[in-house]
């Protein structure tokens, strides 16, 4: 990074003569020069520039989760071979004529769909995100002043895709649903037969059966070829590889909801079916491991969402909390989705701490750590929605910062 | 396509017992049994399902111009790499650290951006349509009643991404352009050295200086590492590997708008710098290849799209324009940007034309093959914006209909 004034700078050392003469060559800085070869034919699929190299990145070998590199992304879109993903049997190969998604239960017609049958239903697309809900665990229990790690390793269990499918109130109504249905039970097809409770009021609001993922089918690593998309919700619910439904009036109370996916509190009690992800925002830009380079205006830029609606407003504080302005937030804001916040900031070179606080459309205001800590206690394993917090140091690197921050 | 009595169809087939029993060993019909079987770990970098192949298409082998595959896509995003790229020269293989862009001409302060510099301004995402101004002759000049063509062979010159980038007047502002300034040059550093003149309110308005697309880098077919990106404009002014960008009181009247990128006009004048891409509409599905299987209900879906502003609505026919229907919309409908429509139809085995019109928030209405053909002749090379039919014969079969549907 570079001062901002790049033309003043640039003009007064060159004048304007020189810069127009110093111009005149820059395509010869190109090695070769571009403009002197015939670059090759558009491919049948395309590739990323060699020069580009993103990776989702593990904790450990078994890579049983993969972590967007929010740092190095721009704009809400996630390109769908960097969507995060977190299986619990590794990822099933299924063959899409084979598929057939049955819904169950509580229903007066017990029904099975192929893949065609559920894409000649009335559909509907719309981007939104999904986060897992162990997402920012290390953040939250860091304990060193500060760390040398970066958006994607604290915070990359989030991404954002435009989704595809068939609301699942349709197919609801399509197989009958009693109306003393109260919950659902959503089955994968992976090896560990993935299986969460799901509220039947979420299933009627915006779930969809989907099947599409940014235009095209669904990546396998995202469910290929069906999944459930709660938006909103933690990732997990939104079960891959969708082969049955059961509708009931209880939950059925899985493993997932006995042995984990459910939050312990200090005073010993738990918070279960804690489904909805609460309004959360991150600073992409700058962050480790980012070294700022001359004086002067840059932005700085992040992500922020809510799983219960449309984000309202994001502050960002450039010493640590004690002062906040608002961001510009990139249209479109769409609810449950990631929006893009943007803040111009002079840094003159001096120690800083850059802080993000989101606030959503239900008026929900984003907590400190210390706040989130005190409700859910120092070893609760979901939901880490609390700020995050960069410390620039006076020689422009940028670390993590803990939560004394 | 089956028949949309899915339910009902397969109840009375098996009664609800028979469909319970038949459903248990769903996941047995998987071969292998994906649930006993521990899948592979994520990926680093995720890849399409082995069952999904979708291809980039071109009319020669040169392959100057390769078409985004529309009827295998859902929703508004283009995946990247099927995003529809045209090129003069190829495409160029840049060296982002080597890459400059020069703002001259009538400035107040010539000036020299890097790519890190272009990067440190204040940015902006939005979601865009690009549309090759030649996109869709074949469809406009066809003269046989039906024809064997998709909407990729037709009309896949056209897709959307989300654009990142600096606004071109936050630049324009920087170097001090000329309140005399009226038009600008935009140059590439492909082997074309491709060159447009473009309005200089239309760089004030919502151009970028673009080096983002859906989140990542531009992809080179895109004109990585900067693109200009003119929303609404044929997709030529948009240049690609952008080198240059010279501010002028006047059009430079480059060899691309003069012997290409003008419209002749039947009385022996042309349309010069017709860059804003009218109001357009196509049904994706169904569409050629599709045959139709089982009577009833399916959706008909397509793309809607205005270089003015936003869709305001779509309609549909089923019967070759006599009557039409309101279509839905999905959000988020955006100005400039490919708009997914939706209707649901119930085929019962007869003779159909589908077609479908768009209009615009100027109140600008898609126009017939014939409205367009009485206004810019048989020979006009650009701006094929004619409502497109696709005619489903009584055995279901669905072929592209010509001009005299």
């Amino acid at each position: 990074m570079k001062s901002s004034r790049i033309s003043r700078r640039r003009a007064l050392a060159a004048g304007t003569a020189g810069i127009v003469g110093a111009a005149l060559p820059a395509s010869a800085r190109q090695n070769p020069d571009t403009t002197k070869v015939q670059g090759p034919p558009g491919r049948e699929v395309g590739a990323r520039s060699p020069f580009e190299k993103p990776v989702r990145t593990a904790f450990s070998p078994a890579r049983t989760a993969t972590f967007t590199p929010l740092q190095d992304l721009d704009g809400i879109i996630t390109p769908s071979d960097l969507h995060f993903e977190r299986h619990h049997g590794g990822v099933p190969a299924v063959d899409p004529q084979q598929y057939s998604l049955l819904i169950h239960g509580m229903v007066e017609r017990p029904t099975i769909f192929t893949l065609a049958e559920l894409k000649r239903f009335p559909g509907r697309s719309m981007i939104r995100f999904i986060e897992c809900s162990g997402n920012g665990g290390r953040a939250y229990r860091l304990t060193t002043p500060t760390a040398e790690l970066t958006p994607q390793q604290t915070d990359g269990l989030t991404s954002t895709s435009e989704w595809t499918g068939v609301p699942l109130a349709t197919l609801l109504r399509e197989v009958g649903a009693s109306p003393k249905a109260r919950w659902l039970l959503a089955e994968g097809m992976d090896a560990a037969v993935m299986t969460r409770s799901v509220p039947i009021e979420m299933a009627n609001d915006d779930a969809l059966i989907a099947y599409g993922q940014n235009g095209e089918a669904l990546r396998p690593e995202q469910g290929y070829p069906v999944r459930l998309m709660l938006p909103g919700v933690e990732g997990n619910a939104s079960v891959k590889w969708l082969r049955r439904i059961e509708v009931a009036d209880q939950p059925f109370m899985t493993r997932e909801e006995t042995s984990k996916y459910t939050d312990p509190l200090p005073d010993g009690t738990a918070r279960m079916f804690s489904l909805v992800m609460d309004a959360k925002s991150l600073i992409t830009e700058p962050s480790y491991p980012d070294k700022l380079e001359g004086h002067g205006w840059l932005e700085v830029r992040g992500l922020a969402w809510s799983g219960r609606g449309r984000i309202t407003r994001v502050e960002v504080s450039t010493d640590g909390g004690k002062s906040w302005q608002n961001a510009t937030l990139d249209e479109p804001v769409l609810p449950k989705c990631h929006t893009r916040f943007r803040l111009p900031w002079q840094w003159n070179g001096g120690e800083a701490v850059l802080m993000s606080r989101a606030t959503d459309e239900t008026g929900y205001v984003q907590p400190t750590t210390a706040e989130l800590m005190k409700v859910r206690g120092p070893n609760t394993q979901y939901h880490f929605n609390n700020i995050r917090a960069w410390q620039v140091g006076a020689d422009g690197v940028v670390r993590l910062a803990g939560g004394a921050a």
